[in-house]
């Protein structure tokens, strides 16, 4: 397994948030523009932050709690009242509990600076944000060893008669939606380098098209075999190309096991369900919401309308006057999923 | 019911195909242009038929098989050889069996020109295609009637609490999929008429949007409720909304049963059984494929893969070097279809 000071220093990972020392500055891939262009751009303010996150320059709930995390480190740099950036960050997006957890542990953080001037809970902030970010790849890389280990032993037999796994997977939980390396995409990379994947089929993931835009990137960087296809398309393709089985990520999951993920994720898990398929989720600890009992409970985040009558600014593709729904989450039961994945084993 | 004399001459119905007798020309409408433009034009030659089909400025299954015929007729016009233009309407489009029926038809009715001069025959195929058109109206109104009545019974405790109707449906089997009225939404059309629809879900049906396109404007035009959403949106619209059936057309039924549709339209069935939503397509007679015992004959086609990564010819939406994968149809197993409505009642 590799680990997290070598995937830090490796030039050819994609690394969608980091620390500039050089000029004391935190900078992110901007993500809206992927694939077309790749951008590193600066974050200054909190402002800036809670905008990349309401936005999704930056999205995928660990990168969004590691990013929340160094939005605090920009209000200790820029001395802006904690309170109101906490409120500022905590509220840019209600899904992901990730957000809420890392906001949390800087909390949690500052209640022992009471002593300190600004210039040492800044540098105190600082170094709690770089090891979020470590942690959390630390975390992808070993959830992704467990899973792997596990799926490599479930599908044994075909293994051992030379036979390669076909998977879907569904938006983005690669590099680009946590510190690095990644959650599903975390276990597709780590199976990948055991030389056992045949083929990623890659839902395009509307309306934001995660999946065509970032997943397919990233799959294309790394060199995994991958099609991209519509989200409609997965049944047909279970149908027809007998798939090992589907990972994805996860944003928010419940005591219970009930887990909110990306809109059409629930229904790609009834259709896995329905080809005897089996369907996994991969996302850290930070991600379990003990407090909530069940998924119901958890809150969706109902997303701009023109997200889907829009693409890229200049196509609408609907008559006016026609409402719209745009959920950005649906909630998964527990019975659809035949396994969570965490850094700490299955859940 | 409407009669389809009075569904013709009422100016504020969608035509799709029309026969202008002035110019004694074929025009319709310019599908691909919808919503953005409504633009008439005019199909001159076999080709400009076969390139119509092929491109979809014309397309649902019943409005394929009768473009074909009206294809005939401008071979008949054009003295293009009859043998040379069946070939090439017949290879337009390989899923719509109505294509098959249709040119069928009109070989029929050429054997028993031969005594005929090609003017006499021009006569007859005009006659005929016009009669293949106007009994496809009629035929829509009248699966849409007995459908109509079928599910008015099948909700009439929640219909006499004066609750109405929550729909699901996918693509476009409309007007502007048929020779008018349409079929799925030819029933939608006459529950509203009944003033029992609540709200129609409209898929977007990616990759060519016809949801997003051509139901959503069939609806605004026609004043009934409806809103958009992403295919992976329906499992949780179901879960939330309680949706009380779905309703699609039919490119190809097999003789058991089995059902070619738009592809997406065997996950939402799988996801409708999940939820207990009763699951109905809407086809004429003509889509009855009885040389076909099973689905899994049914040949789907493979389209261009610019389909999913261009929108509007200026977006690329994923890396270069990924593979792509359009299957245009996808097949529902008869077990998943609570009912076929057909002109002649449930098949």
């Amino acid at each position: 397994m590799l680990n997290t000071l070598t995937y830090l220093k490796d030039p050819d990972t994609i690394k969608p948030i980091f620390w500039d020392g050089e000029t004391e500055s935190i900078k992110v891939i901007d993500q809206r523009l992927l694939p077309n262009e790749y951008k590193i751009i600066e974050i200054k303010t909190v402002q800036e932050m809670t905008d990349a996150i309401k936005n999704m320059t930056v999205r995928g709930a660990p990168l969004i709690g590691i990013s929340a995390a160094f939005g605090m480190v920009l209000a200790a740099k820029n001395k802006t009242d904690f309170c109101e950036a906490d409120k500022l960050l905590r509220e840019s997006r209600p899904t992901a509990v990730n957000l809420m957890w890392a906001l949390d542990e800087m909390q949690a953080l500052l209640k022992t600076c009471e002593l300190d001037d600004i210039k040492t809970i800044y540098k105190k902030f600082l170094t709690k944000a770089l090891w979020i970010l470590e942690d959390d790849i630390q975390r992808c890389l070993l959830m992704s060893e467990l899973a792997a280990n596990y799926i490599q032993n479930l599908f044994s037999q075909k293994i051992s008669q030379k036979q390669k796994l076909k998977i879907i997977t569904h938006c983005n939980a690669g590099a680009l939606a946590t510190g690095g390396y990644g959650t599903a995409l975390g276990v597709i990379r780590t199976l990948a380098d055991r030389d056992l994947v045949e083929m990623v089929f890659v839902d395009e993931t509307r309306p934001r098209q995660q999946g065509a835009r970032l997943t397919a990137w990233e799959l294309a960087h790394d060199k995994i075999p991958a099609t991209l296809i519509t989200d409609n398309m997965a049944a047909h393709i279970m149908q027809d190309h007998a798939v090992d089985f589907i990972v994805t990520g996860a944003d928010r999951i419940a005591a219970n096991g009930d887990a909110a993920n990306k809109i059409g994720t629930y229904g790609l898990a009834i259709v896995a369900k329905y080809h005897q398929v089996p369907f996994f989720i991969a996302a850290p600890e930070s991600t379990i919401d003990k407090a909530l009992a069940d998924g119901k409970l958890i809150p969706i985040e109902e997303r701009c309308h023109t997200e889907v009558t829009i693409i890229n600014d200049n196509y609408c593709t609907v008559e006016s006057g026609i409402n719209i729904c745009n959920p950005a989450f649906d909630v998964t039961p527990r019975e659809l999923i035949t396994e969570i994945f965490t850094e700490k084993g299955r859940f």
